[in-house]
């Protein structure tokens, strides 16, 4: 079947029939002389077509002076000219029937104004011509299948292995990329695919990624992104993942400038970009990752057992020591080490000695090496085979020489009959243990060169712990019926929210906008009780920043009180509307319940959790993408940490979660129906009374995109 | 010099002048064997017996029958005899002469009730014979400088690397062990000596530990605990490594549920005990790590430079890709990447390209590679020379073969010049880059597997962040003159520690105990507003657990309050003394103060922090040392993360800092005076005042010990 007649011309540049090499160098040291050889070094099944006119041949095969002189047509073509020379030979490779040309050369946008209107060009050529362009400044694509190696890194510079099924690697950043190909390669991890996609300039490294899970070779991709790009698109990538159950695992760079952004910003501004590509991320079960050695772990736990089902890890050590550490580091890693059955215990009492030990971790002693057949590997599987064991960790110290090697065999003979991932850490240097290794590396059984290594990596591959039983079914939340927010949200900066709130049925205390002393006597003596007076100014977050709030305010003081609330006012250079003048609402949980707009294509986030301190302080809230059902709802206030609060601590009255729940999925409809047009719509406090007596919005914030 | 004449036995185990191998065994298979082959592939300097009824000549050696048949004195004897001949053995090295012997063998207490007391007879034989035991069930002792191997780890069979000035290794496991001479080794970290100590009959890590501080050619410890020992024995250790300035490193294993399971070793190391332990590691300086791979990364950088300054991180990258990812990671460690300053940047400028970055991380591009001289040294050497920078991190990526080799020689020429540490990450595998990491493993350069693997050593190595200036002096305190606790103590759990309060001079609001219903109405008339009315109990640790706090109480509600409150006690099982009558105090920013007792060596622990749910939920603590000096004092309530509700919050008023400040030390000099009579002394809630109007102690808890 013809690819580019299927609707997908890229798969033409993972698969091409033959390629041409622009530019490429005879001259040995030059990093221009790679691809060629490469192409001959890996075993690239189609034709190659040097095109350069100073050599008649090279790499022993006929080399024409330029692409119109080849005479077949050419499916993809290796640009290594100087960057002025690039978009003609993009024309040029257009009309020699190409889909797809790779730019190799920097000198483009990455080095200023004159670069980026080079680039400009290479992609307006790329269109007229109907090629598909890879770079610039990239460093190209290796596809192990067919033993395409379109790249110059010095990282193909050595024989690549290849497995059925394996990961496919892409990102921008050539030198990171050659790394993570280079260590792939050195722990034995078969990739499919490794592309280097530069500076973007037309195919960006989703859409790459987006081809790769097409190609039945490709079982997981591997990512390395340094912007988050576009949310649609990140999205449907993801679900197109979690679709076909081919897992990704990505590595983001540049969050920590991101995080001083947030951090500089006020309250709301927590629930960031970044949350929203995290939940996303969450939602359709990527994993994240933070360093190249992270991303390469989990790879390799990905190419032997996609599914892990729990977080409860079983441990088999030859020394108790280690069996120790481990322990102590799954405690931090949220990962169980629950105690063997007893069916488990009574298999491996006769195999280990009084002096090992059986409850897991399960320390075998040297002893268990004395017994025949494949001892340790049948401890292995009777711990695996445990019911309350979703993966084994298996740790090794001195197991040397030949008494390792086959220690390996029998490991590598049990884990490949079990559906639970069997980990490997081997506390030895590779001097004394390398044929071990080789055995698990030939086999793909992961081996980590530390217990924090191993133990990092489970954590990130194991599923999320599951929520504990829910003490109560959360509130039903029917269909949300808003009403059109236009007009609401114009209004919302004059009354601060107050309509807004009464629309979408959230509680909030009588309150009046009064711009007079004789105003507020009035507003204050028609109250049941006393009244808090707060400034009321469009733009102003942290009221009470400025003096701006006053509570327990009687009618005989609302005159004078309105009067300093003012100047202070001036005095802050507020541009104050007048002051709203509100019934105080007797005290309770306070709570604050957020939400930040749809952006750059990722969905609005809403985000829950205690008011006051505990926001600023202990930054204790949870976020989800908006909108969320109520059951998402209870699931964000149950991850809360103070979430003892709301269910009644220490014998305290339990409060009105069904209320809270009923709010946060209000909140998040409203994000939604106001799209872009909303920045920012918070509530802060939210109190919430005892159960059965609701909730209220006791200030309440909203910001309309400039 | 005769170290044995210098009151120091010890030495001659690391450096006999002459061993006996009891027991060696002539079959190669055997690891009985080992001993005596190791010590001539090390080069042993001192004389060798074999000692085997069996053998004629061993290794090329006259063997002999027993120990009184070798003709000459011996210092030091191996046992490697089964369990049960064990004391005799050591019976017989006391007769030979030897200071120390080490044993073997398992079989002893870790096997029961029989084995321990063959372990009894042995530790007895030691004492009588004059002989000191190192095991038994241990591997042994390794003294790099003399080429004494006198173990039968199969990690010392391989060339061993030693480097003047190294690190020494003691822990109790030998498995453990093995991998950390195995990995040192791999890593080309050179180890002056290693000993396991196994069942540690005799000779504890400490001690051992503390003989080696005492060896010039030892500059730093590697320690493996896994049980945390005497707290006095430990604390002089880690003061005379602090004063000798030869840093300790400290893996302990244990920590968690499933670890002590593991470890099999029943310390019941409880939390209080934990922090002691942790508190008085950082105040000698002792690194705490958590993983083997911790422990070698920070020897690594402990044997390249021995002081880091600060927390401040310069990144040197061929890669913007990695420097991003380091720096993500660093912000991650509380590790800071400040921008480089003017005068560095102008030096840096003629060097990197335009698309390069000068400002931290710097990257330099391949473009630098061109230029003649050692280019990338320079680059180091003056961003190491920027005095905003504590230590420089170098990130490679695929540089590789002789490129690599010639940059690491470049690299090293910079860093033995400098006083601040250069770390290498090389992202690429070892096929491509051994010459180079030869060239750093021979310099003594850390090279680190991952980014994350660098930047987790710095952040062990760095010292804590400098405190931020104080916005005031610190409460001076004068000499806490405590009357004599004994009858107080006797007579907290009846008053609640009122008396205590009012002796130590912490305020405590107006009260009375009363036992019926007219008492508690009279009490509470007679205070000048409402009252609370809690239940006394000496046992009874969370009164509102129990219903047994009641707030607000008019004197006409009284005798109803107290009745109530009698029976919730009775509903409960809680045996009363009765209800404090309490007045109200005024609200305030609610704090604990909290000491448990001196343990097990350990001194008392006091710990502040914010009362109610952040205790129990967020836990916003912060402990020390009892007694506590007030900057300490100061400094704990600094660390705090709602300190900013103590230092006036949002433009409330600022709390009164020094009478916090005053309670905490009085409290910690309670705990000293106390000693072991005192299980726990706790004021929760300590009400704080505003500034100038001090503290209250509105409920207490003494717990004497049982």
């Amino acid at each position: 079947m013809n690819d580019t007649d299927s609707g997908r011309p890229l798969a033409r540049m993972f698969r091409p029939r033959s390629v041409a090499l622009v530019g490429a160098s005879g001259r040995a040291d030059s990093a221009m002389a790679r691809p060629m050889r490469y192409l001959a070094e890996h075993g690239f099944q189609g034709e190659i077509y040097p095109v350069n006119p100073n050599y008649d041949e090279l790499g022993g095969k006929p080399c024409y002076a330029s692409l119109k002189s080849v005479p077949a047509p050419v499916d993809l073509v290796m640009v290594m000219v100087p960057a002025a020379q690039a978009a003609q030979t993009i024309r040029d490779a257009g009309a020699a029937g190409a889909v797809a040309a790779i730019v190799f050369a920097s000198g483009f946008a990455e080095t200023g104004a004159t670069g980026a209107a080079l680039q400009d060009e290479l992609v307006a050529a790329g269109r007229e011509a109907g090629v598909r362009v890879l770079g610039p400044n990239c460093q190209g694509v290796l596809f192990t299948p067919i033993g395409l190696s379109a790249t110059f890194t010095a990282a193909a510079d050595r024989p690549l292995v290849f497995k059925r099924g394996g990961g496919a690697y892409v990102g921008q950043s050539g030198a990171v990329g050659g790394s993570i190909l280079d260590l792939s390669m050195e722990m034995g991890l078969g990739l499919t695919a490794w592309v280097s996609t530069g500076n973007q300039a037309d195919l960006e490294l989703y859409e790459v990624a987006d081809e790769l899970l097409e190609e039945p070779e490709v079982r997981f991709l591997m990512l390395y992104v340094e912007s988050i790009g576009d949310g649609h698109v990140y999205e449907r990538l993801a679900r197109k993942a979690q679709e076909l159950a081919k897992p990704i695992v990505l590595l983001q760079s540049g969050r920590s400038e991101a995080g001083r952004r947030a951090a500089a910003s006020h309250t709301g501004a927590m629930l960031s970009e970044s949350i929203a590509f995290t939940l996303v991320s969450q939602k359709y079960g990527v994993t994240l990752v933070n360093d190249i050695s992270e991303l390469l772990s989990v790879a390799a736990v990905l190419s032997a057992t996609p599914v892990v089902a729990g977080r409860r890890m079983g441990v088999v050590t030859t020394s108790g020591g280690a069996g120790s550490l481990a322990a102590d580091q799954c405690e931090a890693h949220a990962i169980t080490l629950p105690e063997l059955g007893e069916p488990t215990q009574a298999l491996l009492a006769p195999m280990i000695p009084a002096f090992g030990a059986l409850a897991n971790p399960v320390d075998v002693t040297a002893q268990l090496f004395n017994q025949s057949g494949n001892p340790f590997g049948r401890v292995c599987q009777i711990v695996a085979d445990d019911p309350a064991i979703d993966a084994v960790a298996v740790l090794l110290t001195m197991v040397t020489g030949k008494a390792g090697a086959e220690l390996a065999d029998g490991i590598v003979e049990t884990a490949a009959a079990l559906s639970k991932p069997v980990l490997v850490a081997w506390l030895a240097g590779r001097e004394l243990t390398e044929e071990g290794r080789q055995i698990f590396r030939a086999a793909g059984v992961p081996v980590f060169h530390s217990v924090g290594e191993l133990t990092r990596a489970a954590a990130l591959i194991m599923p999320a712990a599951p929520a504990e039983p829910s003490p109560g079914e959360p509130a039903s939340v029917g269909e949300v019926d808003l009403p059109p927010l236009g007009d609401l949200l114009a209004s919302a900066g004059a009354d601060g929210g107050q309509a807004l709130l009464d629309a979408i049925g959230i509680r909030r205390p009588a309150s009046a906008l009064v711009t007079d002393g004789a105003q507020a006597q009035q507003a204050v003596a028609a109250m049941q009780s006393a009244a808090a007076m707060k400034l009321q100014a469009g733009t102003l977050a942290h009221k009470s920043d400025v003096g701006g709030v006053r509570l327990s305010v009687n009618a005989d003081q609302a005159a004078a009180v309105f009067d300093e609330l003012m100047a202070a006012a001036v005095h802050h250079g507020v541009d104050a509307d007048g002051v709203l003048v509100q019934e105080m609402i007797a005290p309770g949980v306070e709570l604050i319940v957020a939400t930040t707009a749809a952006r750059d294509g990722f969905p609005p986030v809403i985000t829950v959790g205690f008011g006051g301190i505990t926001t600023e302080i202990y930054r204790d809230v949870a976020s989800g993408l908006a909108p969320v059902a109520p059951d998402e709802a209870y699931r964000m206030l149950r991850s809360l940490r103070a979430w003892p609060l709301l269910a009644g601590y220490r014998g305290a009255v339990a409060c009105d979660v069904e209320a809270v729940v009923d709010a946060v999925v209000r909140v998040s409809h409203v994000a939604v129906a106001a799209g872009e047009q909303l920045a920012e719509f918070e509530i802060n406090p939210l109190i919430v009374a005892a159960r059965g007596e609701g909730v209220t919005a006791v200030d309440v914030l909203v910001q309309l995109a400039p």
